[in-house]
């Protein structure tokens, strides 16, 4: 029997996001935009230009080298509440039940940062609702910890998917709990959305109007979401990827024009191995303009130079939207040609922050390894 | 023959702290102050019990321990231009040197954070003032390329200080540029204390009324400073030292009432390393209510709390001051006893965010060994 998520009948529109904005407003901070010119002249100089060592990263011809101009806008959401977007979706899903579904709470069976951001979201609800988190029963303690400590009741479960979806039906035939997807839902996915709407404005506020918007996309929830909130506005929205063990399934969907159902990769972009989902997919086919990837060694640059530029810490999945625009000849010709001289804004989406100094330590001791498999990601053919 | 600062008749009041900041105000960054549940939590718990493994870094009963409340205001200066508070005292610097002066340019024969901050001041100004650096030939090449980078006229000398000294003679002999020392000089240690301004207002926009504000003492022209900013207001300023190695210089000078001239250290603290300096001593032997010191392992701690929790970059030098709120148990009787039930609302000046992911790396593959040393320097007697 499969997991039920609950119906509704919201539209997928630019007006459902602003709707869900205006729900979620008073519950999730409107996180800081920032700017950086050194990361500008880096993004502006062609590719087979060597900056620091870092921007030879795929061999480029001077001669054929793209030559965009990128004025950067950088919306930190690793600055939300529970240190990542997902809080937008949470709390937008928990809006729309009814004081009946509240009462029995809330139960969900990811373990990573839509987890701690539902938890959240259920104990600052007023009044709070009960929020159950399925893990498996392997979890490293500190994340066991952290689930709990956010308020949620933890229950274990094998650690395959079917494991945990029967563990998901048993605890909801005690209490009716409803299920909170993670991202293939319309109440998830518009409030994901919501990051785009303060994007564009505070853009503005800054002088920056945005030409265009880079999301990571792992099951495609922020990217749809951040697709759906920019119709109409004229601002096209790209997504990023993991390539490494073909974690670029969306990419690779697109291409041959049908979803990408299973992925199994091991890219430090960890929050950014499920594949695109259902509804998502479906959106981001028809409202992306495109979506790219990058390597291994290409994620760690950039999040070397936000760690060490910005002085803002992130996860390696929160800066392969700034890796394509730094590293990949696509969106790079496609600036050049379409921004010309003038160039174009580029909003890109920090989505989470959520890292331990071991976990840097460890992606980063292994960076002579991702350069070794530089090439051979590149060379892949899909 | 020793090297001459600039003479000045700029009185050390608050006033004139008010007046740099009007002159400067333009060409920094006004940042951020972030807050956080959470380390208020961490702070406002008794020593006694251990939170996440942090809490019992020096044992205490459960009796004697400190029940301090303690509400933080962390001014981001580590997201300030050039990354770090030194442009505040650079920039106020030049804003005195006569036309004829500038023309001739400034020096200085520091290698860190206020060369950097003196090059980035004199190059944006307008018009520019050449800016000459003396930095020891052994100085790293990352380090001499960002020095460059950031527009100075890099000129290498021996790596002893009468070397330099003997260099920068050398060249202002040549040049007749005004040497712009780091922190011992009134338009340095008065554009330092701007950053107390901003805090104090910015404390009150989250409806935070300052009590205290802390802030790290290497050279002292922060906190001294600071301590000038805050006269008359009834905020009490405290100082923040590393200990190994006596590290503490500034601390042990007050305490057996004579400043210490001389320390060598190799504090991870790296920033802090130098003595507090005779102008800067003065004043905080006045105005500042207490300076207190902490260890390598209680220093890793903070940073750890910092990038995890609050997910910015900081270097080690810049979270003595939360090092202390959270350990020293000093400090947190201190704020028990004055701060009652409603207790403190304390300013901590995170001082600058310049490091590298290898640095880091290179800190927490450390934590062992700090943790060895923990009682070691705990038990020193100064």
């Amino acid at each position: 029997m499969p997991l039920e998520s609950p119906p509704t009948s919201l539209p997928l529109t630019r007006d459902s996001v602003l709707a869900a904005h205006e729900l979620i407003k008073p519950h999730i901070h409107r996180t800081p935009v920032l700017t950086s010119r050194t990361l500008d002249g880096f993004a502006s100089t062609p590719r087979s230009t060597t900056i620091e060592g870092i921007h030879n990263a795929r061999s480029v011809d001077a001669g054929d080298a793209a030559k965009p101009k990128i004025g950067f806008v950088f919306k930190a959401e690793n600055l939300q509440r529970g240190g990542a977007f997902k809080i937008r979706g949470a709390t937008h899903a928990l809006s729309h039940l009814t004081p009946l579904q509240a009462s029995k709470g809330v139960i969900t069976h990811s373990s990573g940062n839509h987890a701690q951001a539902l938890a959240i979201a259920s104990s600052s609800h007023i009044p709070p609702i009960p929020c159950t988190v399925i893990m498996p029963s392997i979890s490293t303690p500190s994340k066991i910890a952290a689930t709990k400590g956010y308020g949620a009741n933890v229950v274990f479960s094998g650690s395959t998917a079917p494991e945990r979806e029967a563990k998901v039906l048993e605890e909801q035939s005690k209490t009716g709990a409803t299920l909170i997807p993670p991202y293939d839902h319309p109440w998830i996915l518009l409030g994901q959305g919501t990051v785009a709407l303060e994007l564009i404005e505070q853009a503005e506020g800054v002088g920056r109007k945005l030409d265009a918007i880079i999301a990571p996309c792992g099951g495609g929830g922020l990217l749809s979401g951040i697709a759906t909130a920019c119709e109409g506005t004229g601002i096209k929205v790209f997504g990023a990827e993991p390539r490494k063990d073909g974690g670029n399934d969306c990419e690779r969907g697109l291409r041959r024009g049908k979803r990408v159902e299973e992925v199994k990769t091991l890219t430090i972009a960890d929050g950014l191995r499920t594949p695109t989902g259902v509804i998502t997919y479906g959106i981001i086919e028809k409202k992306v303009e495109g979506v790219f990837s990058v390597t291994e060694w290409e994620i760690l640059q950039a999040t070397r130079l936000v760690l060490e530029r910005l002085k803002v810490v992130v996860e390696p999945s929160a800066v392969v939207g700034l890796a394509v625009a730094l590293f990949d000849e696509g969106f790079r010709k496609l600036v050049e040609e379409e921004g010309g001289e003038e160039g174009w804004n580029v909003g890109v989406v920090f989505s989470g922050g959520n890292t331990t100094v071991e976990m840097l330590g460890g992606v980063f001791g292994r960076e002579e390894e991702f350069r070794g498999q530089q090439d051979e990601l590149l060379r892949q053919v899909f």
